[in-house]
């Protein structure tokens, strides 16, 4: 396969795991999925993203509690907290969801499997989670990932959907 | 080199190219990159994005007096609106980042190039958009990218920074 090609098929092929075995990450590979965070584009070049990487069980066991969504974080033996300096530009948003998506798609690359927890939405989810990880309260808590060795799998979503392309106009 | 490491060289060497050669881009290639838009991971499900493709170069041009960062739509072949339905999700613009990430890399994989052009943070920016394109007033827009063979080479960011990584607590 191409090395075009293998990337395609990595985008195309990821799936929201949320079934881990509990093998435990190597200290590299969790390098690799922060390096790939860190290459995401960022407005203005701010670079407003910060990391938790969270491994002990008893603190993922507490964020997995945050809300109903987000119980597969006590099985996952890798969380990452992605948080924002919001104050600092209008597109905090934007690369924080880049950069979260690049840990995914690297996550795949990498034969693992991980889901996107949002947690923004809500103060409430927020506050939790940086009480959890003793979050400064300036920083805004975008989503929380949970990352592991798949223990599920899912076939390509395979959802391109034309009526959502409009060409040349809408 | 091995599949997965073909996906993170991938990522790392990303970056925004604003330089571009006048080819047009096949169709083929353009639905590959509408495929990766598509995969991108939704929270609900809600898929909320519609995508604008603009190889006209009179749409480009008008596109790319919107402001003073959108001049590259001009001379990139390729232009890509990318538009949410906001009021359907609270995630529409990790939703729309998400798959605007996804086809950069996507991008990156063909031999492409392309830059990021944030629309989303101006009601004013939005409408010009809106007008030049005939999107519904209901529809937000979030971005344009500027897609091509890209006429600038530039080397991978390799901007891992550990003061932005916290283990276990901040």
């Amino acid at each position: 396969m191409a090395n075009g090609e293998a990337v395609l098929q990595a985008i195309l092929a990821r799936r929201s795991i949320r079934r881990f075995r509990p093998d435990p990450l190597p200290r590299e590979m969790v390098e690799k999925l922060l390096d790939a965070a860190m290459a995401a584009p960022s407005g203005n070049n701010v670079r407003p993203w910060h990391f938790v990487v969270v491994q002990d069980a008893g603190r993922r066991r507490q964020l997995s509690q945050v809300h109903r969504w987000a119980y597969m974080v006590a099985e996952a033996p890798l969380a990452i907290a992605v948080c924002a300096d919001a104050s600092s530009t209008e597109f905090w948003l934007d690369d924080c969801s880049a950069a979260t998506e690049n840990i995914l798609i690297a996550a795949q690359a990498l034969g693992l499997g991980g889901v996107w927890i949002g947690i923004h939405q809500s103060a409430q989810y927020q506050e939790q989670v940086r009480q959890a990880l003793g979050i400064p309260s300036r920083y805004t808590v975008h989503c929380l990932l949970a990352i592991g060795y798949p223990a599920e799998q899912k076939p390509p979503h395979g959802r391109h959907d034309p009526a959502k392309v409009h060409w040349e106009t809408w």
